[in-house]
């Protein structure tokens, strides 16, 4: 009854054996594993037939079994059971009762160990592709939101305060060109994972004259590996997966605290899509910024993923040990919350709406000038650590008189120093500001729209990494069936 | 096809709002909630009878019909669905579904603010009570098999390498009082959750004249909350209890190595029961020590979600945020993960056998004795250092000679210092070290003996506190189902 | 030159000798641990002379020797020294070149395994008493300024945005019982660390006839380890000191948070003490929050301190292995971070100015009145979701016509609903719906006040058990200067 | 007194500007930023020449004083004073009181919010590239020791236990990959840290008519930032950087958790260096793989910095906060725990000494072979399945003998199974098992040799990498002193 939240688990009176067939249970992890490990036996299954070690009728018969065998499980006509331990050995099950004893021969020169990592990395490229590309168009869409406000000038913010007027189209850029860094932080860890471990048996590689090279090629993968302990026993590519999955995530926890923050009434600056907020039945004027919670919230989803990893692998030696199936589960959850997280981020971007004027009315009475006024008489020559006191003067004498800085006269500046000349009352509005930062990366609109064209090409770039990725990904399904093109 | 891994989420094609809706749905932990936020919801009612706000007639119907609700739930006749986005939603639309628009009234002078966290601390101290009565047992079991090995001699271990003998009794001593120490940490935290959040509403109490302490006593809280902000806004007890569950997971995964080590052919000191290991088929002579390995691997999960959560609240203003969702699942996992892994160590420990032999064949070279030597003269009022010296180059002759300590004859000992007496010679024989060393929490068979009795005496003081939370928890299944008798 | 960011570690063109001997140097945290070890020492030697191994005359040469050895020490006459490697083997040596060769007893029943265990307990306990009481007196400051300003209204957040007005006071409030539970649970950890392992040896206790209770209660132990190689083997207490520190940053990361947030001009509700903040040279009027900022950052070195102190002791085999000597650095900086933090806290809390205009500001326009609306219908008895949806319409309307809800008239609301009657709009103020929030633990400046007074004396049962400890910590300084009195 | 241990800390009695001085100093880790400091100093003087800001005398005077002021700070002439708050305003106080007022005209278009963000990455970089060359060296001693133990033969484990015989140059060649793909890690995050933010001002860029190309280049820089925002509010690359870091520290923890093992007396596989292992006085024999344990537990330190890093920059909404100060400490702890580590790691390597004998030991009792006589059945034909089935009762029936599988005759093989020819024989000594594991990455001593000559090819084109990394951190000594050839 209570027990409910329990009762799915150990159940009391039962054997140890199944108190501990539970316990060791991966089948929910496993579960996700299907086609990259049908995909790897048909792979493996080819390549005994290339070194002789099968006939060609033996592996035609594996090959045609084991995508019949991938059918059932996709299409729900079968399931993994868990009187079968993993996903290996449901499927070799599946297998022998579809082809019968040759099924046995499917193993030859292989171990589970060398096929789990295969299954793992398999599935960790498959997800760093979906992140690389999902990271590459929210780059697209922060790019495209900042190009239509690169004119838009908003306050700039250092330690949560107003400092000096930006436009919201550089504001835009910064978050896009941290996701473009990010896609290329996950196609790094792709290039990384992508090395086959197939053939490296149980840790010692095997007397069967097979070539690891054959089922790499096969299964897209740019090369095998180098040396069957470290093919087993490492997963190195495992944290590098989910550094990448963190650094995309943190970057879009801090933008989401940007949106929290902008999209308050407090600032107002820009207000989220109506389906990506939730209202309040009884505050109307309310939107709850949910999504920018959760987009922040979930990080920890993703950091969290990264100690666990780095936790159970700690001072494992070579080669297996059985501690390395916990770390499939924060692999599927790290990435899949920062793939999903990407998602959401990106939607929310795409539907952003920017309130030129809540903006504006920000950018009277912050004092956002008071830089200009320095920098203004540092071009006169005036020692900028005094240029910096004669602004600081100004800026006291409009905040006593309740007034912003362009409430000061030419009068006021001529009495502050005698290096101002009249143009300075050309600066004293935070709007024209951003104009005129027009170093390169920097505010200006024209710098701004010329960042967002050079940001453009470099995703031209990492376009061609994403295909050379999505091809390499492209082999599973078509392995699993050939005559479906890949999508 | 490929995408069975990802299938089951955001569909592509579908509008954003169904993304969305997945995103933020947390009805997988949600679920396990159902017990506690019906009885929260019962409880709330009959504190709204109390208080005037409800009829005791409208008041005897919405309890019916949450009661019913449970039984549909928790019988699988009901089941949560998503367009009704969390668990309390769907126990409203479900009770309105029996009892009409009455149901309306039940969510006065409540807030799901205040009912999450009512639900949260719920579960948390139903899964620190298990966890605390599951350390309990494990404390016994271990107890049980060092009383029935205190007198069998082991090397004890320093920077992993043999350093003076040991009685096997002592080493399981050693970990029967950690988990008692961790029993009584999970204790601790269930102190600290065990105090009702029920009536502080959204964020600031309300305006109906409730009294919390009414629910609070009702649902077996040890007292309300002292600040309605403090009640909706702070997590710290969730953390209080992955904190406890990580400590009994690291002390576990300390033993899991232990296991591993011990139970392996260069020491085989222990065996594991044969349901917790697996064989091989190629190698009938070898046990992997799975159950300890997926132990020691599995703390990194518990680690992780303190992580995780430390991450998820960094930070966070009071009152209610929405990342406040993201912490249900690592408290899920965290504590499910350390009540799963001390019943297989427990399983484990009341199913291990001691190779006795195998300890005592480790015993003879290893000049376990050599500490004995340097005692034996210090006794004699030799200066220790000394005294240190004079064993060390009686170890080296042995060893030059190929022979144990007990090689040695009297001449060689009369020869290297003065102060020696004949009874040196008795002490030669690293099975009888042990015996000596007599004093208070040392590994003299008696100590351990001592040891073990005042542990169990310790465990009677805690069995007290375990009581008392028992019946704490045992409120839940009470007001959902009067009838029956709480186990 | 450049190398002077390394010039310090390895020297190249050493021996490796050399290399390592700095690599495995821990005498940074070691000169921390010198009062301790050598207070440590006393109460062995005394223990040893009440166990009759030594005579009463060598004890109290050593005991003098000690003495004078920390005054060189604590008065800079002399340092730790490399060649002796840690603080044990340069204490030893420090007191053979005062008392000769009877130094060489005092190592007698002792090994350095458990002498570094007691030190760092010794350290640690210190560390928390330090903790417990700063957060006492945070507790105070929070509670003092809560009700000096328990009147004062100002917007409550949920989703960091203004939901319902609450109090001053009641903000405060809440964060002083958060600082109040932080005491609490650091004094937990106080008594988990306060058990002495003085006598456990090197793992397995000793022949000598000492009693570890002697030592222990010289010292301010609450008793002696249970059993030897739990002693020297474990640093759970550490772990323990470390999450009671993290969750205390973690309270003040919070707290901090909403200081940025408030403090800044979006809000202005408070402003930080001048000597906490830095102002700008260029920007008079902007005052940055640059303690609040730190505050919030360092709980990062807590976390993570917390975090490797996990890494590095997890299934680490009982009993000592050389790895433990990694966790003495976050012990330290993660402890000494959270005292600090608390201190700089406390003086930025009772510092802390109201500005209770600007709070009063900010309620005008956030329709804040609107759940008292609906709770006004509820309380004549209609139902609860119909009641918000009245109120939510009538907030439209308002926002329609660009006014507060006070701008509405009685016509409004009895166009809205028949059940209305006039004193509704009393409640049209956010100012004084603080007021009616009467309910236990809610926001009404009488229960803040009560409340108040409730937290105070809870505090004064928390300083029992603070002389507790602080009685204990003082048995250090009065072994090692008997004539001085602790202050 | 006992306050040592606090007494360097806040002063009781002193102003709280005393007390907030201390927390929020960082000048511990602002003295190793000294050099790169000062050399961004001279490379903005110069921009802001070529930009026509500066006159060619102006930028005369302030290189050369810079030079001159580091050059005292370098000596111990000067040193970084509390009152002066961090390395920038110290060096600007310097740089005044050599040249004076025109040291004002240095901060002309910059902050210190690029200025922090500048020298963090010049001092990340240039640990990096340590870090890279370090693991390159210890790529090569495994390297060697590989090749140089390409035959000799000992257990391979899975799950801890022996399961087929490997060859040590295996062992280490795996080890060997795995630093060289740790160093190419690093100089990935080398290439992601090696950008200019200078010229990015406070956030929003400057007026002024700077080119940030132009110090970039000077810098060594491989381009200036895009984003002026991005420029001074991101610090992804120090969690990329601690990421490199903590992979090659989780790599040598594991590679240490084996030296623990196979130096220990149950294995004795291999002897450490005596410089890095302690004996016991007692214990002659005893060797203490303290170097091992030291490397193992050091892992903690940089995971540990990692998770500081994320915790304190989580949801930092852009551009500078104050918290990021808190990530300079973390950042230097790491990377130079990760570099001693590896220094350390590598000594040991270059003088382990591996014990042929010791390890054929164990490879006589381990039924090793059994593996083999199932692949010797295979390649008969016989199914997988059965053939494993056949392997495992022979092993059984040497087990009930008591001899190894060599003890068997060919009797009993013909009698288990009709595949059998008569060469099976040859393959029961386990110590010639590796010779027929000649698949690619497997551990055949040929193999092994041929993969030892890849992975120095590899090393080789890394030194390419590694030769330009080293060419961009000369910059800066060549910069400071452009008159001594950087070595």
């Amino acid at each position: 009854m209570v027990n409910v939240a329990w009762g799915g688990r150990f159940q009391q009176g039962t054997g140890t054996a199944d108190a501990f067939l539970a316990y060791s249970s991966s089948l929910a992890e496993d579960a996700v594993l299907i086609p990259y490990d049908v995909a790897g036996s048909i792979a493996h299954a080819e390549g005994l037939a290339v070194a002789g070690v099968l006939t060609t009728d033996e592996c035609s018969t594996l090959v045609g079994g084991l995508r019949a065998v991938h059918e059932d499980l996709a299409s729900g006509h079968a399931t993994l059971l868990p009187e079968h331990e993993d996903v290996h050995m449901n499927v070799e099950a599946l297998l022998k009762s579809k082809v019968g004893d040759v099924a046995g021969k499917l193993h030859t020169a292989r171990s589970r160990n060398d096929q789990v990592a295969l299954d793992t990395r398999l599935f960790a490229r498959d997800a760093l592709a979906r992140l690389a590309a999902g990271l590459a168009a929210l780059s697209e869409a922060f790019l495209s939101k900042a190009a239509a406000h690169a004119h838009v000038p908003m306050p700039g913010l250092t330690h949560l305060q107003p400092a000096q007027p930006i436009t919201v189209g550089h504001w835009l850029h910064a978050r896009a060109v941290q996701a473009a860094r990010d896609a290329n932080r996950a196609l790094d860890a792709f290039a990384i994972t992508n090395v086959s471990p197939l053939g490296a048996g149980a840790l010692a590689g095997t007397s069967f004259p097979i070539q690891p090279e054959v089922p790499a090629t096969r299964l897209g993968f740019d090369g095998a590996f180098a040396n069957s302990l470290d093919a087993v026993g490492d997963r190195d590519f495992i944290l590098d997966a989910l550094h990448a999955a963190n650094q995309s995530a943190l970057h879009l926890a801090a933008f989401a605290e940007e949106l929290v923050l902008y999209s308050g009434p407090s600032h107002g600056y820009v207000k989220l899509p109506a389906g990506y907020t939730t209202g309040s039945s009884i505050m109307p004027q309310k939107r709850n910024p949910d999504a920018a919670e959760l987009i922040r919230g979930r990080t920890g989803r993703v950091t969290g993923a990264y100690m666990q990893v780095a936790m159970t692998t700690k001072a494992l030696p070579l080669a297996y040990n059985r501690d390395l199936q916990e770390v499939k589960a924060p692999l599927l959850a790290g990435l899949v919350s920062a793939i999903d997280t990407v998602q959401i981020a990106t939607a929310v971007v795409q539907g952003l709406e920017v309130d030129e004027s809540a903006c504006a009315k920000h950018l009277v009475h912050g004092f956002l000038e008071a830089t200009e006024i320095a920098d203004h008489l540092a071009k006169k020559g005036v020692p900028f650590r005094e240029a910096h006191h004669v602004s600081g003067r100004l800026v006291a004498l409009a905040e006593s008189r309740g007034v912003p800085l362009s409430g000061l006269t030419w009068a006021d500046f001529e009495a502050a120093h005698t290096a101002f000349s009249k143009d300075i009352l050309d600066v004293l509005d935070a709007r024209r500001v951003p104009a005129v930062k027009t170093s390169a990366g920097g505010t200006a609109p024209e710098r701004v729209l010329e960042a967002v064209k050079a940001a453009r090409a470099a995703l031209e770039s990492l376009a061609t990494r994403q295909s050379h990725a999505a091809a390499k990904v492209a082999t599973v399904p078509a392995i699993l069936n050939p005559e479906v093109k890949p999508s």
